[in-house]
């Protein structure tokens, strides 16, 4: 696989679009289109949130379909718990969209963040649709890249080209945080664009395991959002014989590099977190499988007490193992060893001998990686988020005002 | 039930002591003593977390004995993850509270709050005993109040008198928070005392039941301490016939109280949360069951960005619902409403037609009630919990240095 020039247009037969339709408060870009030329295999994976907004519930049935030529996001209004109303507003959304694009209404995804329980403004919105559409190019990318942003204070985006059965495949992902990031489903808003030709069957079933590793690692404060959604578009374009095989190499070549572009934009995700001053990346090894060793890694993740000590860059390693004690994995305080970058903190559950002012240059540093060893078998994970700031507080008690 | 002036040597025969050791940095009281004259009824409960201090391994034991004489308490180190040499030196503490007071080793409760992972300065700590035991009395629950305390910025203590039996009984209680406040166990240290004559099996189980309805229903950050510990200690010099049996009248009425001493020292635990500017209150009614209920309470009062609002005085009643949303419950939008103070926010999932200048000044209080209806069940809990400031972030981002 090799790195290119980020843009969700990279892969061939994409436009999109991004502009300033009036919904933000800010008056910057938020109503994007991402279009393709062709019809291409879909898939999705969307907020496990009961109070899932409108425009999920649209998507879901698009996602059903297999089927998309399109993708119109809106940014500044989430259109969630908004009823019958939101209902409306959000098929309206697709079928503006849809009539801009002479495509089938069924093929658009929508999308839709900002503030929950406001309605959306729909005639700046149709309007906004309609002069995207007008714009699609492949330049638009970045124009799309920047309407679908909220709190968050990065472009978040990924590119590569890798080969299947002898043809140049390209796959591309932008992504959004940054606020009520959590897992239980594809965090935030996603959108991956690829000129592969999958089944689409087969596209949701690697967009869900690529989702398991890579979205659901992440949590910057614990909160599922309303609107988490990812969205995959295939269109084929790339010429390679159409995969439709699971266990075929070029299934787990594809797999492969929709993992690695997701992973991308999950790292994104978390190191742009709310107020973050750094990235956090946590690793246990030792447990007896995966999922014990999600669990522990993510209850350190999610603690706020860790959290605020990083920020603080307090090397106050009892917070990390008190985690582990209440992750509910059972870990025993002799099987328990902690490093912070490359120093051991903990050995056997008690004070390692460490140099403290080594410790505190691995802490004073803009990502660290924190590893816990809590046994002998063979489940390992890795999680992202961010350290805990006075930069969060003051955004998240502010934002809505 | 009648309130009097709040102290752990209100019931008869207690009496106690703070002195300052060194232990903490500050210089302030860091060792005391609550002492019993004759023998009392003891129960306890402790921190579910796996890597539970020493000092919770030695009380413990001295909760299943079911006899106690005395308390003995520092601040300032944790005494966890200490291993072998923490395990002796707690033991070592209990030994010397015994031979100071005269009593047996195995009657005396040990407890521990501080910094995680150092060992005790065992000088230091057992001439500060032998100070507190010298020093008992009945004023000296002052004293013993401030030992205890951390990064509390307020004692916590209540009392009452009631009848049992033509008697009139004695019982008080004092705690701290404030730091690693959360439910699974006896949140933080407590201390209650209680002149009543009562089965050591029947403390335990009333304690116990105590719990569920009050520390285990607060949550300030999420994070269960290494050292959690509740004590209760019943010395029958009131001269109430003995408690035996737990379908008696008496019981109830016991149990009554030992319910009001613990809500009221969770409340104020909650409410002096670490950097905490409001308390906050929230109910959940028309749950399937109590457990329903407050799954979905601790969702909203965990959420770090329901708390951050409400620190911002934002009237972002969006985050309450999604939190609801995510809480695993399952709670359909048409069957939410909620209200903050009296202002109904959510009607059925959507947005209430309310005033935001009363819903601002609702939010304007120190104190502000949650409540959210999820359906016609007649599950129903209340949890108890603060908001989400910068000083929460300063206190435990410089903690430890």
């Amino acid at each position: 696989m090799e790195k290119i020039a980020p843009n969700v247009t990279a892969p061939k037969g994409f436009l999109a679009a991004g502009v300033k339709a009036g919904i933000k408060k800010s008056g910057k870009e938020d109503v994007a289109i991402i279009y393709s030329e062709v019809p291409a295999a879909a898939a999705g994976v969307f907020t496990t949130n009961t109070m899932a907004a409108a425009p999920v519930v649209i998507s879901r049935k698009v996602a059903a379909g297999g089927v998309a030529r399109a993708v119109a996001v809106n940014a500044g209004c989430a259109n969630a718990c908004t009823g019958e109303q939101g209902a409306k507003d959000a098929q309206q959304m697709a079928e503006a969209a849809a009539q801009a694009l002479s495509v089938p209404t069924e093929q658009v995804f929508v999308a839709s963040t900002g503030i929950i329980g406001q309605t959306l403004p729909m005639d700046k919105l149709t309007a906004g649709i309609k002069d995207a559409v007008g714009k699609l190019s492949k330049e638009g990318g970045n124009d799309a890249c920047l309407a679908i942003l909220t709190t968050d204070t990065t472009e978040k985006k990924t590119a590569y080209t890798f080969t299947l059965g002898g043809q140049t495949v390209t796959i591309a992902g932008m992504a959004k945080g940054s606020g009520m990031i959590h897992p239980n489903m594809a965090t935030m808003l996603a959108f991956v664009t690829t000129d592969a030709a999958i089944d689409s069957a087969l596209l949701q079933k690697a967009l869900k395991d690529a989702v398991e590793v890579s979205f659901n690692m992440v949590s910057v404060d614990g909160d599922t959002s309303t609107n988490d959604s990812l969205f995959a578009l295939a269109n084929g374009m790339a010429g390679n014989a159409v995969i439709t095989d699971a266990e075929s190499e070029d299934y787990a070549v594809f797999a492969e590099a929709l993992k690695t572009v997701c992973t991308d934009l999950a790292k994104k995700v978390a190191k742009d977190g709310e107020g973050a001053t750094k990235f956090l990346e946590v690793t246990v090894e030792g447990a007896a499988d995966f999922a014990a060793a999600k669990q522990v890694a993510m209850a350190i993740a999610k603690s706020p007490l860790v959290k605020t000590a990083f920020f603080g860059e307090d090397p106050n390693w009892g917070r990390i193992i008190c985690a582990i004690g209440y992750s509910g994995v059972g870990v025993q305080p002799a099987d328990t060893n902690i490093w912070i970058g490359d120093v051991q903190v903990v050995a056997g559950g008690m004070g390692a001998d460490f140099k403290e002012a080594e410790l505190k240059r691995t802490m004073a540093k803009d990502d660290v990686v924190i590893t816990a060893k809590i046994g002998e078998g063979t489940g390992k994970a890795t999680v992202w988020t961010c350290d805990f700031s006075y930069e969060y507080v003051k955004i998240n008690g502010e934002y809505h005002t």
